[in-house]
């Protein structure tokens, strides 16, 4: 039953070339069994293909219909398509050699007209991925459930204010956890994309924030019931398609698990356009989350700087890129996460050679950078400059201080006999050319 | 010692005249004694004016210097016109109507050449603020510390990686602190203008957020140990001063409090340029401030659709303010806390009476928010679009659900059983025009 | 062939009912036959509805499908829904009483497999909606062609790179000026939501700038010798759903026209939303366009603030409608234009009463804007805070500055004469005040 | 005469080192006479220091004093500190190797009581720069007058309502223009930066942008009248400090030329940072200028993606260097132009050497950016996949089109005959390919 080689003919398996190589579809960068600090790069890549942008959407956008036309829909008949999308992906994921992908089960399979028919779609696409999976030994980084694209979510999944809606979301989530378990993924994740609201006075957050907890729960010990052991995962975004959503961004997000307890069992899929949304950078939420011990996986892609909403662009910014790598070598990696490519090829961008590229982009661009990052990180100027200016904390008063054991008149005390702190230089000039010398 | 009469000749005590008045030094709206929901305006709004934008900025902006001509610059000596300034503070205080002040230690009193004179100016001008105060019966809404004008803090206050710094910050909150118990101040506000980065890679973010909780623990400590039996505040802000600010809005304030175990002694105080810069409305973070209980104070003020920054506009947009005063009657009220006008008059304000046109443009719109707020909650149309909405939670299943006893599963055979939801109307534009109508 | 009572059975005629009035589906402020500034209120806002929003749109976004059902869907022939929807449209138009409407030529009749086919069912559209007018009375605002809907646009239209496309655009703008031409419509509208690029780099913007204009001088030579006299106009908008659009704003436009030498022939329809998303007030494009004698006509409708997209909200903003009919009212009023509801209501508005719940809103606000508006323009004081600051134009030095009479000699040597000017004050918080008192 | 060695003393001349050397005072790319496109490097790039940010700005913020120690505000005595201040930045100059600078009036020589004593103070340091030039052999890129720090123009400079000001404001375009002349400076720049408004309503745009003409054209005779044979620009900005600008972006000043009829003599100082305030990118305002013919500088900075003010970074973007480097190589280089760093080091950069690491940064980021882009301009993808699109406008029907010579009517039939197009893809993930694998 090995996947067809139909969908994508003009295209073989991408090899990597090295950087002076004119082949358009070849990695120049990623070398999967590169070592970089003491690891291939694949393991410190986890790559993974997102199966809804790369199969399932059509490139429409607020003002037009999608532009893409998919030789898998072969057939009036969904549930056979749905199976012909498979097959071609995983064409696709063999010639282009990610490790990983990852989907929502109405990507996968489709919507029924029952709820049990709709489990029945989805289990048997289930049993048909993991036999390609088997053939390939391609992985699930993680599942997740579609709650936000039926008109039934357009008040909220979790959170909506009519509890049956609440019931339709807990029977997509109970299968779509089944689905993982039966393939092996890693990771669950959440994304609330109507877990917000369209009119703050309409609206009781702290309901709905509430009923979220106690829909999450549900989900966990559910998931822990059938024998998920990985993490789950939710993703931030901070608006659209709501007004304004609850899980705004990093911080947010860990507030509320730890309001509801839920810290043991959740981490974070951050991902780069959100995070901008949310007016930081893809490094900052990295950070928010890798501190606080949350960081568990990450969708890969990048926003626009002058246009307001999720374009979901392909992570080609190297700086970016490397920043990102930076956190995540410093937090120990990202397994048993990885980095999804949430992204989408551009809406004219019609060629099915394209998705090759797309792909290729942002591998090599995250390989060139997990290589950068490591650079930095041993460059000892980076220590003195980032660590180096706590060393006051280190011993002494500011040491004590650190540690919880000063008080205020303690602090008076002394700054009444140190005088006037000297004016040290935060040298961020100097840190951006260390890292631009690297990257250049 | 009553305060004179020569900053403000031309203005006398400002009246309630009533929306028919053509005179621009009349109240049109804000008539304190008038009873709204059973309490006079005067103790709903709570009114304080911010000494720092009405008496001490000179309105420069990073492309120019400041054009107001202080009458009250009337020496050479810092110290002498401290006093002056008081003296014209509370004319205009006196004038106005206000029963409330706020201050930062340095606006009050100039810094001098050592911890131990600045410590003496500003107990200097606190004992003779207590007599104004106690002669014209204005008060204290909230004392501060200025922690990010002087050059000292350009790296942090409580978060500078260097700890000499952090001491002389704790050395201002301490005389802070106690001029605020002496002046009898209702809260204690912190405001970390320089609690955050410029540059993510040369910080430190968790050792940083760490010493904030460790500063303000020994500021609680302290203070409760000379008798401030008050909130104490912290004010979010995303950015701007830094790329990035530690206390960015309110949901990530409130996690840090539950991260730092601070909810008991700590409240928030919400502003609303600080809302909308963090991609926020302004009654967006009162609510969430104000459902975790945490809403402690207001600073009433707006920003500009159009600009990214913080030009803290006198709050006279109406419907912002209408939406302000829902969550301020939904929370019971604001005090102890206040609306405190942190607010400035336009760089070409020059005319002195800019500030009192400013301050009554203000104290109408919310008095006027106060009364249209009380009328929309109390029609029976805004219950049945807002509550009514979620009465599939008030019993059976639903009931069980936001209690906490619904399974996954149950979920699932519910959700089988009942077939697809109806597609309930949020009713937004009914809404929006039940509030257009008490507005216009 | 009177339309029929069949779509909105629920509804009757909305009538002014005075602003005590508690019927959500009555008028508070809209009573067209109201004399305002000497004409009827009708005539001054000739409220149009938007035939794609209302009739066609389903109100899908970017993650879900459209949640709308549509009762004029009663067939799968969609040159019958065509009928059946213009049917619904013309009792809609007849309950609500506004006097206009527009439309796309693709919401009107479908596309059909040929350009042949497409202009065929395009014509048998107008046909009918010629009786429908004739039958009402309602009138055709302004008629357009869509020129992005169709994945052919998806690299631009008039600005494709490939000829092929742009003479398909070029068929579409014929037929539906002809359609516009026989339904009396007032003005031509062009929006080029195609036109721009999607990556800066693989584009060529003079080229595409230029083929425009070439685009624009046809469709205007063959307007005119097919009898359409009026307006045509551009719509401006800075980017969405390319990434940046050549049409930016007023100001970019008219600096096309004028490159392009189409100022006799082309005006401005300014819509709210989208001068908002390029960085300016709704107030600030429509002063730049009137003030060029270019303000065509209008797309009544507002943004999120916290949105970066398009949201189209109905125009509920009573601030944004009082600033902008102070314009229109300066302007001499907005014939042979109109106020056009490009406005949607929210996806989760289901309800088919809320259509009209959302027309009511916006006509109400800029009925009641009209009142105000009218009574600031009359205000002495206006005139003294705006007009009185230029006085030292109006004589001596001034005036031969004004009239371009002096030279930068002359100016220095007064310079050097007068000494430090005054500082006089804008007087902005008068002014806000000023315009509070009349809106509150 | 020559200047001393006293302000850096710890700094030698920066010299070029390449891309391996680890001394951070040393140029790693910018190698100023290697040979690119047929030029040196220098030539290319034509580097500039803006003497405002480097040597007057003391680095403060709207929220605290400046940082900034000046080793060369040696007296109390602001005439002989300007002196100083011209021998510290002339022994700057010499070290880095920049071959251009650029001033304002006022960072040059200090304002004095009257408009002849400001006059006499600037020839005083006019003559002393000319020797230092003279010396040196550093050239003038521009000069320019400071209309906006001043109090005076708080209401605007040259569209100030009050004619008094315009005279001001006059008075020292005249002087900064005689002092451009005698420093053989090669551009003069107008930056209005209080030209625009804060409030809409007590504005008239119109009177203001003609009293702008008539300013610009006074200014452009007295020019040519003393000698001046450069380029006038002016330089964009869409907001900040007022609400809004005139100078809005590219276009909008385009179209303001245009209908000024100032085409002839002025051109377009294009700022990074003013292009992202304004929604473009940096490359977009660029090729807005460039295809216009009216490219006539660069102010090389960037702003910050998350942050909505000039934040003025050095430009260490080598993604947006790169692009902007591509405009320039396609526009026939940039002279007499050039390359200014309008750009400020960080608030917290104290130490004397971070001046130094800032410009490096910049200047090396700019030369890897022209090898760079010369490289992509010389790739035959980047044709292809840009020039290449438009073939069908080479011959045929599409040649007459793009010459004016087809009907609407010649257009619809084509499309009638043609059918369907293709739908060519943008293939804008190869082209970023191509970029990136440059830049890797």
């Amino acid at each position: 039953m090995m996947h067809s080689n139909q969908y994508f003919p003009d295209v073989n398996k991408i090899e990597f070339e090295g950087r002076d190589s004119n082949n358009p579809l070849a990695f120049t960068w990623y070398d999967e069994s590169r070592i970089v600090a003491g690891q291939p790069m694949k393991e410190h890549l986890r790559y993974a293909v997102a199966y809804w942008h790369s199969f399932y959407n059509e490139n429409g956008d607020p003002f037009g219909a999608g532009t893409r036309i998919f030789p898998w829909d072969r057939s009036s008949n969904p549930l056979d398509n749905a199976k012909y999308r498979l097959d071609a992906a995983f064409e696709f994921f063999s010639k282009l050699g990610n490790p990983f992908y990852c989907f929502h089960d109405r990507d996968l399979a489709p919507e029924g007209d029952s709820v049990a028919e709709s489990e029945k779609n989805l289990k048997e696409l289930v049993s048909l991925a993991a036999q390609y999976q088997k053939e390939t030994g391609l992985k699930l980084l993680w599942g997740t459930a579609n709650l936000f694209s039926h008109p039934r979510y357009m008040n909220g999944a979790a959170t909506n204010p009519d509890f049956d809606v609440v019931c339709h979301a807990g029977a997509q989530v109970k299968a779509a956890l089944e689905a993982t378990v039966e393939l092996g993924g890693e990771n669950y994740v959440f994304w609330g994309g109507r877990e917000g609201y369209t009119h703050l006075f309409n609206t009781r957050m702290k309901r709905e924030r509430d009923n979220l907890g106690h829909f999450l729960r549900a989900a966990r010990d559910y998931g822990r019931s059938i024998g998920f052991n990985g993490n789950f995962l939710i993703e931030p975004k901070p608006m659209e398609p709501t007004k304004q959503q609850y899980d705004f961004d990093a911080a947010t997000v860990i507030g509320f698990l730890r309001e509801q307890d839920l810290l043991d069992d959740f981490k974070l899929n951050i991902e780069g356009n959100h995070a901008t949304l949310a007016g930081h950078s893809f490094a900052h939420d990295l950070t928010v989350a890798s501190e606080a011990g949350l960081l568990g996986s990450i969708d890969a892609n990048r926003g626009d700087n002058q246009n307001g909403w999720d374009t979901d662009y392909f992570p080609t910014d190297l700086r970016d890129a490397v920043e990102a790598m930076i956190v995540v070598l410093e937090n120990g990696g990202i397994a048993p996460g990885g980095l999804n490519f949430d992204a989408k090829i551009r809406r004219n961008s019609t060629d099915p050679k394209d998705l090759f590229y797309a792909h290729i982009g942002g591998m090599d661009t995250f390989a060139r950078a997990l290589i950068i990052a490591n650079n930095i990180i041993n460059d000892p100027l980076y220590a003195e400059l980032r660590d180096g200016r706590y060393q006051s904390f280190e011993s002494g008063e500011g040491k004590a201080f650190k540690e919880g054991n000063r008080s205020l008149e303690q602090l008076r005390d002394r700054a009444a006999s140190i005088g006037e702190p000297a004016r040290l230089s935060g040298r961020q000039e100097l840190l951006e050319n260390l890292f631009n010398r690297q990257m250049m």
